[in-house]
């Protein structure tokens, strides 16, 4: 973490949330600084007309430095869109689907469940794979995944936020692979070129909520029929460079700030390492903690981005008293989702070391005190 | 404008952009104060979970803010969506449609035109009336609108930004109205049980873009087919308030900020006076001119919130002028929309009496240097 951080760390709390999550301070303070007047135009970001040069160049920059830091090739377009992933549950299959072609899904959890439930409403889809009976402890082997061989596409979640699962391979396909990497864009190198549609919601690892990044190979836009509503089209954004109508002007300005970040923090390679480090840590912490602390996941499916744990068993009394404790304590969105409990720490991209350190200070004196 | 505005009057632009548009300088100075410690949680609200109770209270406070100001009764809902108004073209149809009924449409404008783009991708509709004849410069008069017998409902834009034209009585209908209010939103009293349906992107009167406001009568919105996409469905929000999937959480709270600024300066009602008197000033002046500045709309159908005219006979080289020495005198956004060029200058709630006087004497000094 930058000094900045540092001369306002008794007023910052340090942010273990799952989404909307963490920014960089020195984010903050850019935008703090530019409130009022964005760089001598004499209005705010959020004031400008969509269509002024201001605003078209914020948009370009966010756009260039995406393409940048994660090395997108010329023949995928990157647009930003508003419904968060949720969305591209009901627009990837409305503009990738093909007739009488089953979406193939692995399913790995919570939300792909999500995905799952929205073709169920009538269209044709196939479970190539579950690990569903494990209750998602792990991750599919390859040799469990059952392709189509004439699916439309193949629907994955690259880091399942619940679960605490994380491919660490990008899983064999032949047809086109549509990936769910809200929980994990940018926070390791990937190769695009494996996937035909990524998208994200930006509020991990990105930015604020609001904002949806969609990176799709442009051959496969051009699949949707054109009568499909026009804002539920990708080619409609593509053409216009999400222009069409009124973009998250604001959410789209925070993006380019935190890619611009990224990129000083040593581009994508760097922020890996970053991320790496933190959860060597916690893993480490859990693992060494005399089975106190459980990950119930499988070594080879954890999640760097959010790390799951039980306390003492999964004994829910002592569960609450840690995420109330580790509030109290000024470390914030500990707690598990609610569907599966325990503990969840989330570790994006501007959650500092520091921030692991004070956690696992804290773990350590929890089990000390109260295990 | 509060005295904090003079205080920052030298950075500070007059703008009279079209959308996204002025917001109050009280807002954004009350945005830069928590930008990097909401009240004491250690954490910006773009960094909150929106599940925490502290983004809980902000989205609640909103929309209670919102039903106070509009008077909105307790069987109509108000949610907070995504995608903007040009997402409710699609969404209303979708939900509120019923088989065999066609939807009527009052044609009066661009987004009229927007609305009826999707109703003709295989949705039965009847254009109820249309001004298109006279270019738009005025609304269809009570006798001239032809409504069906048995519509699902009559679709309306409550104020037309392109054209500057705004309906200051509610036309009559049996079927439930549907209004994209998008551009008139609080910024006068309205009787919500005069319609079913009211939406409006937040990113003119309200606050930033990315947040669309809707209010629906809650049977309305059963209407709806349950095998629609989870989040294309009204009901889906409803039940879950607006939390059903991560919402745009920064354009709410900034939403919330900006009705706690209506209601401190008078409520709709006195925000009303404000804007008619910023819309007087500003006519009188073009009425005024001996015929260098031409409103094209007819008086009874002028827009409070976008008023548009014409210079020296719509010369498009001296329009060209007024807009490049307008922007060079800090007068922001006054060129006229692409498609019918002239001028508009946009008056929303956040727009002050000084700015209109600004321009104002701006425009004298144009015509008798420029004349």
């Amino acid at each position: 973490m930058s000094n900045s951080s540092t001369a306002v760390r008794t007023k910052r709390a340090f942010n273990f949330n799952a989404g909307p999550a963490a920014l960089p301070v020195s984010v903050l303070e850019r935008i703090r600084e530019e409130l009022l007047d964005y760089r001598g135009t004499g209005m705010s970001v959020m004031e400008m007309s969509h269509r002024s040069a201001e605003y078209e160049a914020i948009n370009a920059a966010a756009e260039q430095n995406l393409r940048r830091l994660l090395g997108i090739p010329d023949d995928y377009a990157v647009i930003f869109l508003q419904g968060g992933g949720s969305m591209q549950f009901t627009m990837a299959p409305m503009n990738l689907g093909q007739a009488g072609k089953p979406i193939d899904v692995l399913h790995t959890g919570t939300w792909t469940a999500k995905a799952i439930g929205e073709l169920k409403k009538g269209i044709l889809h196939h479970i190539a794979a579950s690990t569903e009976a494990e209750k998602f402890a792990r991750l599919p082997r390859p040799e469990e995944i059952k392709l189509s061989a004439d699916a439309s596409y193949t629907h994955m979640c690259t880091n399942n936020t619940i679960e605490g699962t994380q491919w660490h391979e990008v899983p064999k396909s032949t047809a086109p692979i549509v990936a769910d990497m809200s929980s994990d864009i940018a926070s390791r190198p990937i190769d695009i070129s494996k996937f035909g549609l990524i998208f994200a919601g930006a509020q991990k690892n990105l930015g604020p909520s609001g904002a949806t990044i969609v990176i799709v190979r442009k051959d496969l836009a051009e699949r949707a029929d054109k009568n499909l509503p026009t804002l539920l089209q990708y080619r409609t954004h593509i053409k216009e460079k999400s222009l069409y109508h009124t973009p998250p002007t604001f959410a789209v300005y925070i993006l380019g700030l935190v890619t611009e970040w990224i990129a000083a923090e040593g581009g994508v390679p760097g922020i890996e390492k970053r991320n790496e480090a933190k959860a060597r840590l916690l893993y480490d912490t859990v693992d060494n903690s005399g089975g106190y602390y459980r990950c119930p996941v499988e070594e080879s499916s954890r999640s760097l981005m959010n790390v799951v744990f039980r306390v003492a068993g999964g004994d829910e009394a002592v569960e609450k008293e840690f995420g109330t404790r580790a509030t109290a304590a000024g470390l914030i969105g500990t707690p598990g989702h609610r569907s599966v409990g325990g503990m969840r720490i989330s570790l994006y991209n501007a959650v500092g070391f520091d921030a692991v350190e004070a956690l696992t200070s804290f773990m350590k004196e929890f089990q000390r005190t109260r295990g």
